[in-house]
């Protein structure tokens, strides 16, 4: 068993406008020194693959196919083995 | 300048939904062995701080008052130091 970590954010050239609203909040809480902030998604998959290698390329076809838009998303992954 | 990633997760006890409907838009796409889909969030936030310690202090505030649920949700961070 496989634990993929996936991690997608939007690509630097894309505006975040939640990443902006969490600022201004973070702002209007009175926190200092926050310059920036972007928002992402964060996916824990278990996968039952025979090797890493196969986790690794079901993994990124799952991600090109159904979970980051490659339009305006990027993505980057951390796979794990795990005991079941 | 310090770069703080932080990972926000359901707990192990919250039922995820989200993770549930994604697993099952893998299967319907005829990806075999996924066992299990949990989502959560994933933000980057900048922080000018005067040291790392400081920058912690701040996230972990940050993450209570406002970017973590701690009734459903954990957190985990990660800071390193960038150049400005």
């Amino acid at each position: 068993m496989f634990l993929a970590k996936v991690y997608v954010t939007l690509k630097k050239s894309v505006l975040d406008p939640q990443g902006v609203t969490v600022q201004n909040a973070l702002k209007s809480l009175a926190f200092q020194g926050v310059e920036d902030v972007r928002l992402g998604k964060y996916m824990e998959i278990k996968l039952n693959s025979k090797s890493a290698k196969e986790a690794e390329d079901i993994l990124k076809n799952m991600c090109q196919k159904l979970l980051v838009n490659p339009v305006i998303e990027q993505y980057s992954y951390d796979i794990t083995r795990i005991e079941t």
